[in-house]
């Protein structure tokens, strides 16, 4: 049985979906209004330190020419990392359920992460799909390949199902966040609101 | 590799599906026609006995203030408990796959109840979302927070996920019973002949 | 953490998707290319023939009245002798990821065949239940139940659960190419592209 590590939040949602947003605007919120402190951490930031700090990379570009095996295990430290840091504070993690890529897509919270973590909650942020390819169709800055809204839908679809095998794992609740056009505001005070729901 | 204990069924099915009333029709009808012993336990409730005689609580309301390692624990003593009672009897356990709360849905049966009692099957009682929305608009009694169909529609594929997740664990079957209108003696009826068909 | 063995490829597909069609085509495709070895292994045939070897069976039709236990512990032989072929060739295995039975579906690749596997890559070779439906009704040759598209969209959608719950055990990647009506050379190509993508 896995076990509760301290209070852990894991904020997931797909490109374009505005999870950033929600996650700045709801750290925000929650720090103004609550005494316990908040650490926010980003996975893919804490593996690549990992692996830094190891000597395996210099760059986040040599991340991807690690050999599975040591990806994995640099994934499973990092959780173990996020773990320790949840023993004095909120930790809320900023990572992917399902990475889309080339070759299919990718748990990005394989069973031995969400063991590791074990977190109170798995939030999955989410938008109708039209309105997350009219974002990423707008943000042309970061140059994402234009998926048909049939395609995201498939995503996010996935990711729900990703969600509930973590939750079966961990024993966790799933909760789904709704980001519409213009909402932002709301979808961060939800988040708030389930972040204060957990005493431990 | 978990193990089978017996034959044991888990019959699931979300707040307003009728699965109450699938299930006491054909627990009679079981019994009628059946030479084995059939026993009925509300999961609930086994964990309530199990949390009250180890002195945790008095009554029920006290479940849910239980701290969530606790919780957990007597969720796991409650599993082995119907596991053992599967020695002699056919067991039927009356569940939840996912429990909606206001902090999201929370699974039923995590990995260590699945694994400890490794069921034959899973049964998700179902009717479509619009049947459901009308039995509880007609239950004022029992004043539940009236859903709209798509998160009804949304808490039943969910419960799919959940019940595949939990066979992938155990091996066990996952079969979706469909409680239309009117048809609750055919969703017993067939249920019934799921109950038979496992010679254990 | 389970461990990749070497290169393994779990090939999935209701009956009628034309899995064997692309399964066909991207081997001979593949050996035309590749200077690696590719393997092509039946799950169902290997198990069979671990139950024979063992003295179990004598017949195919014998294996589905196998004890429980025996079948599982068999289909656990099996995926440990397939991980074995893989420590120098490249593995294509063709098998179900849930199998629809009166009973229910039953999940082909349980949380110990994924693991004892731990493949790459989980492939869904899919298609419109519509084209499906019109596949099976045409293939009268092979006497399968009729079932409606609706049923044939349902095993589907489950078949995708089951293969992320795979996923989140093994870390593999998770893939859905479509065989539509006339394309299976395209199918084919796809398939062939996915097996030169991982270099291990």
């Amino acid at each position: 049985m896995a076990e509760r590590k301290g209070r852990i939040f894991i904020v997931t949602g797909i490109p374009g979906v505005g999870k950033t947003t929600v996650l700045d605007a709801s750290l925000e919120a929650a720090r103004a209004s609550g005494s316990d402190e908040v650490l926010l951490v980003n996975y893919g930031t804490v593996m690549f330190e990992e692996a830094k700090s190891k000597g395996l990379v210099e760059n986040r570009d040599q991340m991807r020419n690690l050999p599975s095996e040591v990806q994995r295990e640099v994934q499973r430290l990092a959780a173990e990392k996020i773990a320790g840091m949840a023993k004095n504070k909120i930790v809320i993690v900023d990572t992917h359920m399902l990475i889309k890529t080339p070759e299919g897509f990718l748990p990005g919270i394989p069973i031995w992460v969400a063991e590791a973590l074990c977190p109170n909650l798995f939030i999955l942020v989410e938008a109708f799909p039209e309105e997350i390819a009219g974002r990423r169709s707008r943000d042309a800055a970061r140059n994402r390949d234009l998926e048909s809204v049939k395609d995201i839908d498939l995503h996010q679809q996935l990711c729900r199902s990703a969600a509930i095998a973590c939750a079966e794992i961990t024993g966790s609740t799933v909760k789904i966040i709704m980001n519409h056009d213009g909402k932002a505001e709301e979808a961060a005070a939800e988040t708030v609101k389930l972040f204060k729901a957990f005493k431990r």
